[in-house]
């Protein structure tokens, strides 16, 4: 319960319109993708960084939590209040500022969704590449703060690459601005990047300048099918070491064609055992020699088949349907977000191949093998306690060998709740301590997000 | 003078041949591309991350500043003891550790020039993007510290894009390990990118990995000619409108092929008053294409010429030429480094042929055009106080014109010590304080480059 001081500075900001303080209002901001259930006591939808001060200035008075929320798609957890507090959704702070491509720029505030950032781009011949699978649903700012990246990062990298300068107010409730409005600048320290990935845990994003890609002229798809995953392996290293990057280079291991088949049932070739879902983009004048490139490099001795398909998006299609397939068969599934370096890649999935079988889990991996971020997913019955003990010891092992392989824990989902107790497998002691000290300097009252990112 | 306690624990470290101290050995660690001369009172040459620690934990101990140096070829006097103490030279940092081409990665140390790493990527397929002019003798520390960019900049970005990982040990004495060794990672805060850009503040880098990218199959050049400054600075804003940007577009005004015509006196057209040196690249499939569209782009009202020359070294070459050449005529130029959104650079341009005739000053402008990046030379008698005073207020409204356009004082060399006492007029005091709170946080003692970067 908030102290009813508190309460009453908030109602005197915040119409009613814009405070949620009823128990079953409060409930829909309860969980994100992580399945976790966390009421918070109240809902505040600001609509302004002075708005948002306010809010922030009041909790540090009273100590109570205040969760920044995008759109809740998030799959670690992040946007929970896991100690109670209040969420601040920023999903009524809707305005596209500026939209200038001759600079190639469009600013906006947090609560626009990813999709209607590319939909004010594409009149323009551009896009923002920055591209999760739940695009039309989640927010910039929860792109933002988590570096969202998606298919086509193994060409055009992450939310990262593509930020020029921010406006947040940290958990001090300072009003700040970083980076700029041009390509180039090295004025002061590189804030930007540093608010970029933080999960909410420093401050609360209220406007963002981002850089735009131009679109390109033209696109292609490919697609193999492997007899097994050690080529299917093989291929993913022999692509990669191309000289020009596919735009998307996504894997997907027996258990997703199973799971696919299971809808689907005349979309894959039989024996397949593995699969690529290759994308090439560039000029027109380069396409066709990309595609035969590429399918050349596709050709590893367990190859099925290869093949040039015009129609891309059906080919995404195809691989936009799995997240929600693998939901349905298994509710429960543990869903990870490892990333190891290219020619690591067949390491790693044959080390799945042997953990899964040495605990007697069932487990279905497919992901950005482009970048080596695979989404390992345990598919377990939570009411198996035993299945539930072996997945988590499982998952140790799957994160010791991550990093036996110089990878990271995390490629785009991040730590939020869901990956803390882990985080000191990747980073080192005097390092995470760093980490929370820069945390204490942004928030020193722990208000911001508080128990996230840490262990 | 250096305490003698700090001294002789030095001593018990460093060999004699890895600590000067005759001011004779100091004095050529004094300057650097700024032309201002501070003695350090000592130079160390450490070897490893845990020399680097013992020395800035002993001028922890005794108060004593301690200066990060590459290869002092920095524009901003970042690498100078201004305020005396001991010089850390990376200079013999020097062992490349991985070259890793099946991950595109190399990781090295940071006394390492630039070109080392281009030539230990080559023979791979390879290059890593940062491309300073300075590229032969700087170090990738050096680099790092300032996120250096060159021509190539406009289509690669700059070097904050291409590093995933650093180890650094910070000012309170902190061995810390940043960011990952694959393309993707959102586990913890963005260290890396904090570093990047924080000319030796924060911390001493003392490896990075670094993220290689693939040659192109081919490259081209094209020059264009302009009978004046407008009609070239609509040319790029054309040009950069395409949908492919150029790997590099540079340029001159009138100033800048004056000095050319006076040591080269055949090498350009006579009426010539602005000049485009633009590069394209790509699959040689696209290449003649590119250069038609490009050329195409350079038509404006004031075009004299524009011609395909194959001779791209050539090229680069001419435009080297011209950092000495304004030297040899202007020992004291006043060498800025301004960056405004391209669209605004027509105005930049006009704004400051108006304020040199006001101010009654001669001056060069070049720079990397394609990021707005924009070189602005006052060429001033330094004996001659009216003109230096001129110079000052004239710079003062350069400074106002290009923050009035949404642009940034500086887009490749930094604050340092010569841009300290404008940093104001970017940032807001309350984000200006956050960062002083985050350098104290690295640095508690102010020992590491203490004075610069801040006002
Ligand atoms: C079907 C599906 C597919 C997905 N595919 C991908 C994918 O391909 N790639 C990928 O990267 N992710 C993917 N995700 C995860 C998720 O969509 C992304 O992380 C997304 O960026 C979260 O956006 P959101 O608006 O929902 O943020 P939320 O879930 O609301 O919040 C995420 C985190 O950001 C913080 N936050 C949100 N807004 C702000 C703000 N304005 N200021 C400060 N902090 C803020 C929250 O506190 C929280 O820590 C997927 C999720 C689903 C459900
Ligand atoms: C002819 C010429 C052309 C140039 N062209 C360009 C250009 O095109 N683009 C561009 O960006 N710059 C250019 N510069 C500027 C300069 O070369 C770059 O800034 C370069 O990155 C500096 O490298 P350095 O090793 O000489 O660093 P230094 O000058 O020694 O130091 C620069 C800053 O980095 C810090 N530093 C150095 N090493 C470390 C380390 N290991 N850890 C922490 N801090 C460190 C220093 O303290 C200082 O603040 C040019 C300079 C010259 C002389």
């Amino acid at each position: 319960m908030l102290p009813s001081k508190l309460l009453s500075s908030l109602q005197a900001v915040f119409p009613t319109d814009r405070l949620y303080i009823d128990p079953v209002d409060c409930y829909t901001y309860a969980y994100d993708n992580s399945r976790k259930i966390y009421p918070p006591d109240a809902v505040i939808f600001p609509l302004t960084s002075a708005e948002i001060q306010t809010a922030i200035l009041l909790c540090n008075q009273h100590n109570i939590p205040l969760i920044p929320r995008g759109r809740g798609t998030g799959t670690a957890g992040g946007s929970l209040p896991e100690l109670g507090g209040i969420a601040l959704s920023l999903e009524r702070m809707l305005n596209i500022i500026t939209v200038d491509p001759a600079n190639r720029v469009i600013v906006a505030e947090p609560g626009v969704t990813n999709q209607s950032i590319q939909d004010a781009a594409k009149p323009h011949g551009f896009f923002w590449p920055p591209d999760p699978s739940s695009a039309m649903y989640c927010s910039l700012g929860g792109n933002i703060a988590t570096s969202a990246g998606g298919p086509h990062a193994v060409k055009y990298g992450t939310t990262r690459d593509h930020v020029l300068g921010l406006k947040a107010v940290t958990g001090a409730g300072d009003i700040i601005k970083t980076g700029c409005y041009t390509t180039k600048g090295v004025v002061g320290y590189d804030l930007t990047r540093l608010l970029i990935g933080s999960e909410g845990t420093l401050a609360v994003i209220t406007e963002a300048t981002l850089k735009l890609t131009s679109l390109p002229d033209a696109i292609a798809g490919i697609t193999a099918h492997y007899r097994d995953i050690a080529s299917c392996a093989a291929a993913i290293v022999k692509i990669m070491s191309l000289s020009q990057i596919p735009s998307a280079l996504e894997f997907m291991d027996a258990g997703s064609l199973a799971l696919i088949r299971g809808r689907f049932p005349n979309m894959l070739p039989a024996h397949s055992r593995a699969m690529l879902m290759i994308e090439v983009d560039g000029s027109s004048y380069d396409i066709p020699n990309l595609i035969t490139t590429v399918m050349d490099a596709c050709h590893t001795d367990g190859l099925l088949q290869v093949e040039n398909t015009r129609d891309t998006a059906h080919l995404w299609k195809t691989r936009k349907a799995l997240s929600p397939l693998l939901r349905d068969i298994a509710p429960k599934k543990i869903n990870e977000d490892i990333v190891v370096p290219i020619n690591s890649l067949p390491e790693l999935l044959d080390g799945l191949t042997q953990l899964s079988d040495r605990y007697q889990l069932a487990n279905v991996n497919f992901g950005h093998a482009g970048n080596g971020n695979i989404h390992v997913n345990l598919l377990i019955n939570p009411d198996d306690p035993g299945e539930v003990s072996r997945a988590e010891e499982c998952l140790n092992e799957i994160f010791d060998l991550t990093i036996k392989l110089k990878g990271t824990l995390s490629g785009e989902h991040g730590i939020g709740s869901e990956k803390r107790a882990y985080i000191n497998k990747e980073i080192d002691p005097v390092t995470l301590n760093l980490m929370k000290q820069i945390k204490r300097l942004f928030d020193p009252n722990n208000i911001l997000n508080p128990g996230k990112l840490f262990p």
